[in-house]
């Protein structure tokens, strides 16, 4: 069934206190409004029709391409947003009503949703069974438990009150009925408010059949502040990890384990407590994430270990550890059985299979061969305050300790730079370079000075 | 209402297994007892007496002049732990009376009860409605549903162990009244000690109004052992967590945010976890910080991101970015648009406008200007063995990396130093300084050395 | 009373979808198997016989003499796979029956159990009674409450899957017993395997005494997936933190505070959340692990301050720092009142009392003597691309920031080397050793070049 989708995100969100729209704080590193056109994109074969309002400039900067917006000037309630994407809805098509504000709906719920509308239903609405319904509209039955109406919390007498069924905020309504019932609204109720509810009260006094689907009480979370906002993170978190373990990752203590949804991760990998991995990161099979450590829209191959490590937009070949205290920074391409070691920065730059930088370096703008040994505090200079430019170091080529190799600089095979060097030339094959001072040395000269004297 | 307030600290406090005092354990930073000093400090214009006995020393130290102090060599009850204190004890001067042991009792249930006390009785005892009230004394209430009596876990009888009301220990009570029923106590009762509560009875006796105020659970958790220690930091962090998301910060996991409650966070800030935030911090608007960052008494301003860094007693000026791993040591003072990198330590030093220190250095001990250059590798060499010194970069100059500036010297403007130069003298403003061995290539060298030939 | 142990690990456990046995998969540290048999230790002076089957190899390889193993080719029931263990049980011999995926299995609980099977009984079935016993086999008792005989779920009727008691898998059962039982086994049941259970069963029909040991809850969990693994994880940490809350350890956040079984830690130390204790740690009284800190196979003295760092089979000496971000490698060994500071490797070295080594350097194969200063930058260069090589420096030498100690040399008592100094030969006591390039003046420099002109 092809749907039109209809997201509502004009609310304010005063409890927030925020000067952003409600609808973009992130949840797993995500606006909530873009959970929740990514769950519902399968199910539409046009872009969803986003009602902004507040903020509503905001909204349309972040939404782009990915949606159509209506503008709600007035918020005068669902049923009056879902009029001001009326110029969007045909007769012929369902139409699916969505909230900006429940990151945790997902795909697999509004597709079943739908395959329920499918049999027959004008209208279905989406319940869930609640232990504290309070603030909630109620779902209220007839006596053959088909939908009879909705009741607002405001509205609702003691008995309705009482119901545990809750209105989940999101339906299927055929087109044509939408159109024609948001006309009959009124907003003659306790909030002066015209309610999208009463479009079903309608629908059903037509005799149409509406269908109620009863979601879990976890997807349909609405956030209206900061404190909801984290139970969804940690909610939409739980999902995750539980996916990942399910499919053979270890997750030490998923509870302080931070995965955001499109990460892809192998068997038998092994993530430590305090990692985060951000956005389209892939993770390859039996790598051992330790903790600590923060992975952003990375490649990571097979049997690679890291520890306590940050790497941002880079790739990491099979067999090489990185860390712990390393810093990848993007257009980091690190070959296969690599050492990256502590207090070592990469930028933008090649590191050959089997090279190593162990500590306390930075190799940024550069082309490293294979084998390589790049010793403790070397610096590839890259930068001369107006340009930068880039290095190659040839495979087998051997960088002393604390030496500096001065962009744009070529140092061939099996070179070899003594500690303490600064290398502003190109360097032969098979050479030694050495640019230091000889040591001078000056006896009795800490007793004369009177330093040193404990 | 001007309260004369008693602190009982005297207790030995055996199941922390600890040679400090058990109410100097710290909550959220900060000593036990100093919550609750803290907690009561509008309620009275004079010091609290706190009434010490098991390592005296240790708490007077501690207290120095934020309380008086009253010895209990013995421990022979509540009861006799008051009348320690009874010379601080005036009669028209209502007592509360406070356990060092409770850090979560807040002001604001004080000030009710207090309230509550103004309004005609002589005595009100707080209480609280728990689950398992094993262990503690219970209250015992009249068929008008007031104060009887408080029986104590160990003198109640079947019935009354039902009673899940329970004595939290503290009160407040007239002075008068309080002095002359203490001389009543007895110890004759199951444990042989002098019960403050017999002094409730006295007063009751009297034919004198005894209010009970019902306070949270949450709010009256005496800390015996360790582990009640860790809930009542679990449960300060929660509070304190929920007053920031409502007020408008963001924290992505408040499970694994740990912030004292002195820290002041503005609007819009995101928190992300493992972040500890210590002692007077204020942070602005739009601030990020992001997981594994720990801040100490330090101002960060407006729009700051910070990553996985340490910040101590510093200054981080609107818009800069500091880390991942960096560690800003003490009088730090950063200014506005500045890079702070990784694996950089800066240390009493003022960082000017749009300045750079993008990775793996020191800066100790100087005045570096504004938009100013700081390489890689770069050391502020601030001591000498025997003195620190300071030094000076004025606007826009340039450090190349691995780079000395060995203090005291003055790095005038737009002044460059190549990279690996010590420098030991004054720079002149626009100059190169050039402090380095030219390159010597020695070919064939390896090959006849026998190394790195693989 | 002596036990023969078998131990039943032939299982699959397609549910970790894994390439690994499921029984080597880690809780704490440690393959599941390996704490079943650290556990049942003491109750046996030989060897547990563990029953392997899938990736009967890879089991083989990991128990190396730790165990005897016998194959069980075919899965064809608990009672099946004891049937192959049978050539290691005597006739006088009890025999307890363990799983190798219930790693929360206590030594005292095993050792409980053997009492109660010692007053008397044939044989010894543990229980435990659990809110959702689905999936278990339930115990059903007889009307004097003995045990009567076991049902699997699959074979049981509606009125006995109401049943909460359930059988833990774990027994103890006279050798000549269980023997003879064991051939009477037959497959005809739901599942078609040879249920141990009916071993049981066959003994009760010999008017034999079969006790129940009602065990934890928590200690029988049975790990067959990633979920339950990381279930395990968490039982068990709380298991071990709460133990060193109880000895006099402040953990400031239990959740989030990982030690391994084997680490010992005294009193009064406080360890703040994220920090990890690997293996066989001794960690001394009054010592402070800040967040963030891993510690693996090292001894750490009382009135240590760690912080954020990284720690592996090392030693630090009482009153020393270290930290944040310091990373001691394998064999360093430090002193007393040593500072290690940020950004500082060491690896294979041994540092004096009072030495300090502050920031940004490399300590790699070194013997440094006491109050010996090592400035900022730092290198320890041990490796010339084909052998490593060791440095020494004496008591109260100097070593200033970014010089090279060029392995092997000795630096005499108070000698000074000059920031920026690579040193390659001996330096003598008391002398200064400078090895740099004068600074070189070129005035109007920048403006000529065009650069650093904003």
């Amino acid at each position: 069934m092809n749907l039109k989708v209809v997201i509502l995100a004009a609310g304010q969100g005063t409890r927030m206190k925020s000067k952003h729209p409600k609808v973009l704080h992130k949840v797993m590193g995500k606006a909530m409004l873009d959970h929740v056109i990514e769950e519902c994109k399968d199910l539409s074969d046009s872009k969803p029709v986003v009602v902004i309002g507040h903020m509503a400039e905001a909204l349309k900067d972040h939404l782009k391409d990915s949606a159509d917006t209506v503008i709600q000037k007035e918020q005068l309630g669902t049923g009056h947003a879902v009029m001001m994407a009326v110029s969007h809805i045909k007769d012929e098509e369902p139409v699916l009503i969505l909230c900006g504000d429940t990151p945790l709906i997902k795909k697999e719920t509004l597709c079943a949703m739908a395959k329920l509308k499918a049999e027959g239903y004008s209208a279905v609405v989406m319940s869930s069974i609640i232990e504290n319904p309070k603030g909630y509209g109620r779902i209220l039955r007839d006596t053959e438990g088909e939908f009879l109406r909705i009741k607002e919390q405001k509205d609702a007498d003691e008995e309705e009150l009482k119901i545990r069924e809750i209105n989940a905020g999101m339906y299927i309504i055929d087109g044509k009925s939408l159109k024609e019932n948001l006309q009959k609204l009124s907003s003659d109720n306790a909030q002066n408010e015209y309610y999208l509810t009463d479009v079903l009260e309608h629908i059903k006094k037509e005799n149409k059949k509406i269908g109620i689907f009863i979601a879990n009480e976890n997807e349909i979370l609405g956030v209206n502040s900061r404190v909801q906002l984290a139970q969804a993170e940690m909610e939409m978190k739980k999902n995750i990890n539980t996916f990942h373990m399910e499919n053979g990752v270890t997750l030490i203590d998923p509870e302080n384990t931070y995965i955001d949804k499109e990460a892809v991760i192998g068997r038998d990998t092994i993530i430590y407590p305090n990692v985060r991995i951000i956005g389209k990161t892939i993770i390859g099979e039996d790598v051992t994430i330790r903790e600590n450590t923060t992975i952003e829209n990375s490649k990571i191959e097979d049997n690679v270990v890291i520890k306590s490590s940050t790497i941002t937009e880079s790739v990491v070949g099979e067999n090489s550890t990185i860390g712990p205290y390393a810093y990848l920074r993007p257009k980091s391409i690190i070959g296969k059985n690599v050492k990256i070691g502590d207090f070592v920065e990469v930028k933008n730059a090649v590191i050959g299979n089997g090279s190593k930088a162990s500590h306390l370096s930075y190799i940024g703008d550069a082309d490293v061969g294979q084998n390589v040994n790049i010793g403790c505090g070397v610096v590839f200079v890259n930068y001369d305050g107006k340009n930068k430019h880039r290095s190659t170091v040839k495979d087998n080529a051997f960088i002393g300790s604390n030496c500096n190799v001065v962009a744009p600089v070529i140092i061939e095979e099996k070179a070899y730079i003594a500690t303490g060097s600064t290398v502003t030339i190109d360097i032969p094959k098979d050479s030694l370079c050495v640019a230091r001072a000889r040591e001078v040395i000056k006896e009795g000269w800490t007793s004369k000075k009177g330093i040193l004297s404990k």
